[in-house]
């Protein structure tokens, strides 16, 4: 059949239970999942791989600790399902379609509290963590945040005021705070489909791409981040490059003295209730990839939306200062958004590596390609946690927020109707 | 100075702290630990690497599940550093200046359930997993043994009939009992100081060395096992060689369609009322390293051993078959153990991948290379569970068993006086 006429790939034909994707032992080689060949980053093998990450690399442990898990109650809902939303194109669907559709493969939706809906599919189970690419920002803004709070990172201080290896490059005159919030003017292309953008380069720095013939740039993080050059001015504009996250923790981690897994265990995971170890791929000095690495159940990422809900608190008892979630609930300036571009977001800003749609329910979100995020309305008491392997990996989940954006005001509005 | 007149290393002059192994954001070069440039297996760096494992390469948790941790009652004894013994090579010392000439990582000592000796040292702490290398293989024999009494497996059937591609190498007319046994006769050169032994070409295909330049060898563990042949008969003299425990693994996973890391959570980690999850490493295509790859802590350890001495047991509930560990604390014949020439182990046998002693105490041991041990006297009602990074990888623990082994025997009469 030629390609013209293939159908789409749906959830449900790229199951990979259905695939028989590593299953056996060993299985076919064309069922094999590899990092080293790159076969882990090809659709629908990601439908397996994004639940497998630490089988493909290096990790770090993000313990919960001894502590029990805290109780998530259940109070699920049958209706949630039939709720009816248009998307941004103007098509009429429903909840339940569109799960479907994202390519869900875990989903927990709390409200007040409670969980409301919670389903895994695909490759994914309750217990078992999954990657959350660029919500890991989120956590690395949070803890920034958390340190500027108790006084031990300044976010006007220049960024060399930490990390001065980065002198000579674009951020050698930026501020911990052009960082925090990518106002950065900095020549890195996140283009997931333009093989000659700087985030290929970050793939092989990164571990997740083996380097190409020949190659020889930078094999770290810390060592790609020296490569990067200037591109217009800082402070201007917002642009979502992962290469600030990437300098922001390097930043918290030399200014704690801590790596970035035990930061994120001793500031938050410990102290959430989580269920389960969380982890964070490393690159091959065993530095945490802090734009993109963290892996985590889809309860206890619900577990972390609702902490933020409640002002940051658990039981509660505090677990990040109210004012730093107030100040990343609050947003940033628009216009600097504005600049970015994103069709599917508009009026919205970025603060501390969150993204903040300054809704009617207040919401803000960790954002993560292929449909990761965690998405916290204080309005509507809600909480979304939800993990997926779409195929689409485009910049700023455009294609996917057409569909994921309404849905959750649809049901925000429903649960609170 | 030269080499001749360096002082040999010690336990206080390797320390990871002391010498900043690892430390920085980045570290120095020179103090950076890899696994693609195998600097992760070069002693003093082993010190750190043999405590952060999951960091330098894949790996699969083996969960310990919701349940509460059992309590391990503490009775901390302060006579027993001051215990007297004799090396094997007649040197006076005492119980404390062997766990420091030993490298010892983690130590735990329980008598009759109680930790009654605790100590962690380089970069080992409570809750960090650490390196059991063929400590493993007690593991990968439990399992076997468990499936061979439920009927699963058939100890007197043909690798074969369980992993047909094993037909042309030298497990084709091998049974399933001569590989838990180690009584085949194959060519696998398991000396870790020769670079054309077949160990080395299992290091690669396990992930644990990068292929050298211009390699075309197998680049997975099936694959590696597939190319061994045979040396001698199979079923007349115990030889130790991994790659039996490998191919055991091959069969567990099979004939149970589990990986080997949910084996033993389901049947192990879960019941045991252990502290933390464990892991273990796995190949380039995610494939658990059944020989050499567990990781998990030392107090876990410690728990695992305690099921054992109680005969299968965890706070009387039976997590494995008593008949199964009557089985290998029985051992197998000794007179096929002594043709492999341990002169430290006289009188000792081999049975389903542990190492039986026979001696007063009944003691039976899982032991791995550099002097991780899980050594079990039911007799003594004492078990000790012991991690370490001692420079020596010597075959069968040699050089170390002259002080291990009197040292266990010591501390077992000592607690029972």
């Amino acid at each position: 059949m030629p390609d013209s006429v293939q159908p789409a790939p749906t959830a449900a034909s790229t199951d990979p239970a259905a695939l028989a994707v590593m299953r056996g032992f060993p299985p076919p080689p064309e069922k094999t999942v590899r990092a080293v060949d790159t076969t882990s980053w090809r659709f629908p093998n990601t439908r397996w791989s994004f639940s497998h990450q630490r089988e493909l690399g290096p990790s770090a442990a993000i313990r919960r600790g001894p502590a029990s898990a805290t109780v998530l109650p259940l109070s699920l809902r049958d209706d949630l399902d039939a709720v009816p939303f248009v998307t941004l194109d103007g098509r009429p669907t429903t909840w339940g379609e569109s799960v479907e559709e994202m390519f869900t493969d875990g989903l927990v939706v709390l409200h007040r509290g409670a969980v409301v809906y919670e389903t895994y599919r695909g490759a994914l189970q309750p217990h078992i963590p999954h990657l959350a690419m660029s919500v890991t920002k989120s956590f690395a803004g949070l803890l920034a945040a958390v340190l500027a709070h108790e006084g031990a990172i300044d976010p006007g201080a220049p960024v060399t005021e930490y990390v001065p290896e980065l002198a000579g490059s674009a951020f050698g005159d930026a501020t911990v705070r052009h960082v925090m919030d990518m106002t950065t003017g900095v020549r890195y292309r996140e283009d997931y489909v333009d093989p000659d953008a700087e985030v290929r380069f970050y793939g092989v720095a990164a571990g997740w791409s083996p380097p190409p013939k020949g190659y020889a740039g930078p094999t770290t993080i810390f060592d790609f981040l020296r490569t990067l050059q200037k591109q217009g001015e800082h402070g201007e504009a917002f642009a979502y490059k992962t290469c600030n996250t990437e300098v922001l923790g390097w930043i918290v981690q030399r200014a704690a003295d801590k790596p970035f897994a035990e930061l994120v265990s001793e500031r938050i995971w410990r102290n959430l209730g989580a269920e389960e170890d969380g982890y964070v791929m490393v690159d091959s000095t065993g530095f945490a990839l802090c734009g993109a690495g963290l892996n985590v159940t889809t309860r206890d990422l619900a577990r972390f939306g609702e902490m933020m809900r409640l002002g940051g608190a658990v039981a509660g008892r505090q677990v990040v200062p109210r004012a730093v979630v107030d100040d990343i609930a609050g947003g940033a300036r628009k216009e600097d958004f504005a600049k970015a571009g994103y069709v599917t977001l508009p009026g919205w800003s970025y603060r501390n590596q969150w993204w903040v749609s300054h809704n009617r329910f207040g919401a803000y979100s960790a954002r993560g390609i292929h449909g990761q995020v965690c998405y916290v309305a204080p309005g509507a008491e809600m909480v979304i946690a939800r993990f997926a392997s779409h195929p689409t990996a485009a910049n700023g989940n455009g294609p996917l927020d057409r569909v994921s954006l309404p849905a959750y005001e649809a049901i925000a509005a429903h649960l609170n109707a």
